[in-house]
């Protein structure tokens, strides 16, 4: 019997494939050896897979979806490949950058081209609803780049609040993943209630990974090295969640570190110290708790199917919970 | 009576007060302000023109072309945005590039969003081949960062033949005005053999308009500062023509100077000289010559109209010929 994770791997086998076949033409070789070389690099793949188990969890037929799965995988790319300039990255997946081992003019026309395949292949969709799956997607490209933008306007700013954070979360994050979902389950016939349900999965999916994400930054046992986020001081959920509650003791404490040049291994140790003390790292906990509770919940509106129980799964493995 | 450049004007204000109204929203100011910054600059508009002229000239409503038409003026903005980068301008149309009054993250990310928004426009056309014309819009913009790959390729290559530079100039600077002509025929009706027409007027129109280009950086009186292009050692047609047809002698002269560390004026008045020797600029103008009067004849295949007799106004204002 075929099991969830052997059915994510051909799934992921799938994507790789068509990933290796993308464009075979070779030439001009400064455009498409790059183009290669990202979309050939490591990936979990989990926006195209969400797109196929979206689609089929609405009763459409997997191979419908395959080049929606693969449009939302090379839009992927392209925002990893422009977001690393941007945050001038050296290193993605254990390889150089495309604008390290290229240059910086080589990546953004890389990234240029790689949204424009992402269309070719979206646009190859068997569907009748094509205007309507374009638009969402489109759509979908301005709110990233909203979402990026606001990423780089809170970097310098110490005045953020939980609820503007998560609406850059959800942009930046989450909406690819929910765009991802809403497309596949167009593509496989859903209606708009299924549509609905899988986008909204999708939102507490991205958003509770990117609250996970800045909570495992302080577990020293985590795949994170311990107080990365710190290290360049990001603003995580954890350090605007103290910042607005925390005691004026605790927060000029955290804000001290903050305002160091080099922050110290031992003032990671402090400011974890001081999260849990703030009661910072129990409510982040929570949240991600009730938005796992929330996903799953939701998924109960759709009709009991395989495909529904690996959108569970899936989140389990994404949030690193043990279903 | 109203004449060609009073319509002319009159295309380009409803051009104009659709951009100013792109997308009302304000924030991310980091992100809107720019993208308003840009679409807001001066601009001869002639891509959005085409669009509409190509649609009347087969008979359509010049109204059901204007979205198509405000697209690809944002995808032409785009591509400004990002070669300027690319290219390290400071400065476009007499203002500063977005990322000298911003900066390359901002530049980057906002012809990102360029993009997404001209696809926004184009697929609320009205039309019942959207897939069709978006996916014209599409490769041709994958044309375009082919186009640009092979500029950047012949920087560093003296080894170029005619063929190669026609064949990156059609990609970099005549795709777009095909794609504009090509769509445009297509919202307004036009049958396979229109669209044809158009695209190939316009294919001829963008490779005329380039080597002319190159052609009146030779000229001292022209609009263009005296051998601007030889300044930065560009390969122009004149240039490639020069290097694969003229006498040892004279290569090996041209070649002497594109080797200097600085090119000084009295080098730029040798190489006229030297260019018109080889018999280099004859012959560039005898090809402008010859797609002018091919893609004047090709709209003969179109009905007669006030279209298709501003189609050739403009092409000879692009190229700025008496007519």
């Amino acid at each position: 019997m075929v099991n969830f994770e052997q059915r994510i791997d051909s799934y992921r086998d799938l994507i790789n494939d068509r990933l290796k076949n993308v464009m075979t033409r070779k030439t001009p070789v400064s455009f498409y050896e790059p183009v290669h070389y990202i979309l050939e690099g490591e990936g979990k793949r989990i926006r195209p897979i969400l797109v196929i188990l979206a689609c089929k969890a609405v009763g459409g037929n997997q191979n419908d979806s395959l080049d929606a799965a693969l449009a939302i995988e090379i839009l992927h790319n392209f925002t990893l490949v422009h977001d690393d300039i941007m945050d001038r990255d050296d290193l993605r997946r254990g390889r150089q950058t495309v604008h390290k081992k290229w240059d910086e003019a080589t990546a953004i026309l890389v990234g240029d081209g790689l949204v424009a395949l992402a269309y070719h292949y979206l646009l190859k969709s068997k569907t009748d609803r094509i205007r309507e799956i374009s638009d969402i997607f489109t759509t979908g490209i301005i709110d990233l780049c909203e979402g990026q933008a606001l990423d780089k306007e809170f970097e310098s700013s110490f005045d953020i609040d939980l609820d503007q954070y998560m609406n850059m979360v959800e942009l930046k994050t989450a909406r690819l993943l929910m765009i991802a979902s809403e497309i596949g389950a167009m593509i496989g016939g859903g209606d708009e209630q299924q549509q609905k349900v899988l986008r909204d999965f999708s939102r507490e999916l991205g958003c509770a990974f990117q609250i996970q994400d800045d909570i495992l930054d302080m577990e020293p046992t985590s795949r994170k090295t311990f107080g990365s986020d710190i290290k360049q001081k990001k603003k995580t959920y954890l350090f605007i969640h103290a910042n607005n509650n925390a005691s004026a003791s605790i927060k000029k404490q955290i804000m001290d570190i903050y305002q160091k040049d080099i922050i110290e291994p031992e003032d990671i140790i402090a400011i974890r110290r001081l999260f849990e003390q703030s009661g910072s790292l129990d409510f982040a906990r929570q949240v991600v708790d009730e938005g796992i509770n929330n996903a799953v919940d939701m998924l109960q509106q759709l009709s009991p199917s395989e495909a529904r129980q690996d959108l569970t799964s899936l989140l389990n493995w994404i949030l690193e919970r043990k279903s």
